[in-house]
C-alpha cells in the first residue's frame, strides 16, 4: 500500500515537528485526558455498539435527532462505509480534493467523474459546476475543500443540494475541518437536513487533537442509509477512548471559538512570511495553507531539519512545488520559518 | 441495526456482572494501563498507518515476517477487510458459530453455505467434513468455535487445510480464543504459513481485556491479499492506544500461560456447577461455557439480578434454552452460581 497522506511522523527517527497534519495547534484539551485517564479501567469492555451517550451529546451539539447520527472509527471509517452502503456506479470528486473518497469510490469499482479546479480560479467552484451534475449517484464536497481550504458558497452550496436532490445524486459534505473556519454558522449544512440526499461528514479528529483516537460522525435524515452503513462493518468499530474523547470534548464550550481565533491570527502571520518569500498561495479558510513555490525540493531540504511538510505533487489535479503546512503554534510556526527562510537563502 | 452479540452493558442501568463478553477474567494487566496512560500526549498524532513498531513485535512473537501481518480495529475489522478484498460468490460457515463471517458475507452478496454441526456429536468437525469443501471460494473455521468451545483437531485442520489448497479455497482460521486453550501450540497454525490459501485470525481483545480498545491481527504468507485488505477501508484503522497497548501487551511473558492456568481452574468450577444443576453442558476449550437449560427465561431472570449472560437462541444450529457464559473471576464465578441456584430453587 502507498501511503499518500500526512502526518506519517512514525517513518522518521527523532522527534518531528509536523506541518504535514492539520491538527489543532492547541492540543487535546486537558479535560479530554482525564477524562480517559479516569475511565481507564472500563476499556476492558467491548466499546457501546450503539454510541448512546455520544450520540445523545452529538444530537443535543447539533440540534437533531440521535436517529440521524452515525458515528466511526474516525470520518475516513465513515466514508467508508458510505461507498459500500450506496455502491454508486458512477461518482463524481474534485480535484484536487482529499484522497480517501476516490479510494473508498475505487473499492467497488465506481466509475469517477473529476470535476478539475482550475488553480487561476483560486481552487474555486461557481455556477457552471451544476450543469456538470448529471450521469452521477453520488457527489463529494470537502467545505473547506482539502488540501487548498477553498469554501463553496452557502449560496452556491445550497443549489447544488437542490440540484442533487432533482437528480437523485446523493451529496456528501464533508465538514470536517469547517469548525477551524471564521463564521462556521454560515457554511454549515444541519440546516438542510431535511434532505434525503444530505448526507454531512464531521469529525473530532482534527479539531479536538484526538487523530490517533479516531472519532467522526455523520449527519442525515436518510435513516435507511445510516442503517445501512451500520451493517457495513463491524459493530464496535469506535472504540471505548473513542467516545469517551468525544462525549468530554463536547462538553468544552469554549474551545472550538477559542481555537478559531487562534488559528486565524497564525493563519495571518504564515501567510505574510510565505507570501515575502514569493511563494504563491490562495486564500485558506481554515487550519492548513496550500502554497506553491518553483522549490521543487523543499520537504525533502525540512526532512533534514526534522519538518515534515505535506508534499501536494500527488493530489491529481495539483503538481510538483504545490505544498501544504497546518496552521501550529506561534513557536512552531516562526521555527518554520526560520528554517523556510534560511533554506531559500541557500 | 439489531445487535447479535454480548458484552452489551451499556443497555443496563448501575453495575452490571458482565458473563456474555468473552474477556479474561485477570483484566487488563497495569503494565499496559501505565503504557496507555504515558504515552497520552501522542494520541493527538495521526496514528501510524503501518503500525511499524506492532508489526514488529508481533512478528517477533509469531516467529513469522512482518511482510505476513495486517493489523486491524479488532479482529473483527480484519474479517470484513478479508470479505471485501476477497469478494467471494460462495464460502462457508459452520453452524453455529461467530456471526460475524456471515454478516461481512451478506454484505458483499455472498452465497453462505452452512455446514450445520450436531450437538449429540459435542458439535465437533469429522472428517465426512473434507466431503463437503467444494463449490466454495472460502471457509471461516473459529478454533475454537465460539459459542461451543470445541476444537477441531490439528490432524483433520491440515486435512482441511490441504483439501481447501487443492480446491482454491481461502481458509480463515480465527484464532481469536486459542490462547486460552491449554496445549495451545498443538492447535496453533502458523506453522502451515506456507500454505498461500491460509490466513490466521488473532484478537489482543479478549486475552489481554483490550475489548475497548480493538486490537486484531492477521497473519498469512499470500502477501496479495494482505495488500488487497489495506485498499479495503480507511489507513488509519488502529488507533494509537491500540498500538501502544498492543506493543506493551507483547512484552509480558508471563501473563498468556498465568491465564490459561486461572481459566482452566474456574472453568473446572463452573462445569461442576452447571452440571450439578441439571444443565447440559459440552467440553469448552477456552474461557467459555455453552450450556443448555430448559429453563428458557434464564437471561432475563439474571438481568434481575445485574447479570449478564448470553442467550444463544439467535446462533443459527441453536434455540431457545442454549446459553454461554464467560468464565470469570473465582469471586464472580460464585457469585453467578449463587444466583443460578436461587433461581432454580424457586
Amino acid at each position: 500500500m502507498e501511503y499518500v497522506h500526512g502526518g506519517d511522523i512514525y517513518g522518521i527517527a527523532g522527534p518531528v515537528l509536523d506541518f504535514s497534519a492539520n491538527i489543532n495547534p492547541l492540543g487535546m484539551p486537558v479535560e479530554i485526558k482525564q477524562a480517559l485517564i479516569s475511565s481507564i479501567d472500563g476499556w476492558k469492555h467491548y466499546p457501546d455498539p450503539f454510541c448512546r451517550q455520544l450520540i445523545r451529546a452529538i444530537a443535543q451539539k447539533e440540534d437533531c435527532q440521535p436517529e440521524q447520527i452515525i458515528c466511526g472509527n474516525g470520518a475516513a471509517d465513515l466514508i467508508f462505509r458510505l461507498v459500500l452502503a450506496k455502491r454508486p456506479t458512477t461518482a463524481m470528486v474534485l480535484a484536487p480534493t482529499f484522497a480517501e473518497y476516490e479510494q473508498a469510490l475505487k473499492m467497488v469499482d465506481c466509475k469517477i467523474k473529476h470535476y478539475d479546479l482550475n488553480p487561476y480560479s483560486y481552487f474555486s467552484l461557481d455556477d457552471t459546476f451544476l450543469n456538470e451534475l448529471q450521469g452521477i449517484e453520488m457527489l463529494f464536497l470537502c467545505q473547506p475543500n482539502n488540501p487548498t481550504g477553498e469554501l463553496i458558497s452557502p449560496d452556491l452550496m445550497k443549489r447544488i443540494l437542490t440540484v442533487c436532490q432533482q437528480r437523485e445524486i446523493l451529496l456528501v459534505v464533508d465538514e470536517c475541518f469547517l469548525e477551524f473556519v471564521e463564521h462556521v454558522k454560515r457554511y454549515e449544512m444541519i440546516s438542510y437536513l431535511d434532505y434525503n440526499n444530505l448526507f454531512i461528514l464531521k469529525a473530532f479528529t482534527k479539531l479536538y487533537a484526538l487523530a490517533g483516537l479516531r472519532l467522526g460522525y455523520g449527519i442525515s435524515s436518510n435513516r435507511a442509509l445510516l442503517e445501512q452503513m451500520l451493517l457495513c462493518g463491524q459493530p464496535w468499530s469506535v472504540s471505548t477512548p473513542a467516545q469517551i474523547a468525544g462525549i468530554a470534548a463536547l462538553s468544552l464550550t469554549g474551545f472550538p471559538q477559542q481555537t478559531r481565533q487562534y488559528v486565524k491570527q497564525q493563519r495571518e502571520y504564515l501567510l505574510k512570511q510565505l507570501t515575502d518569500l514569493q511563494y504563491k498561495v490562495w486564500s485558506p479558510q481554515a487550519n492548513y495553507i496550500l502554497f506553491y513555490s518553483h522549490h521543487l525540493e523543499l520537504q525533502q531540504q525540512l526532512k533534514q531539519f526534522q519538518i515534515l511538510i505535506r508534499d501536494c505533487s500527488n493530489y491529481r489535479g495539483l503538481e510538483a512545488g504545490y505544498y501544504r503546512i497546518a496552521v501550529r503554534s506561534e513557536q512552531e510556526n516562526r521555527q518554520l520559518m526560520t528554517v523556510l527562510k534560511q533554506i531559500e537563502k541557500e
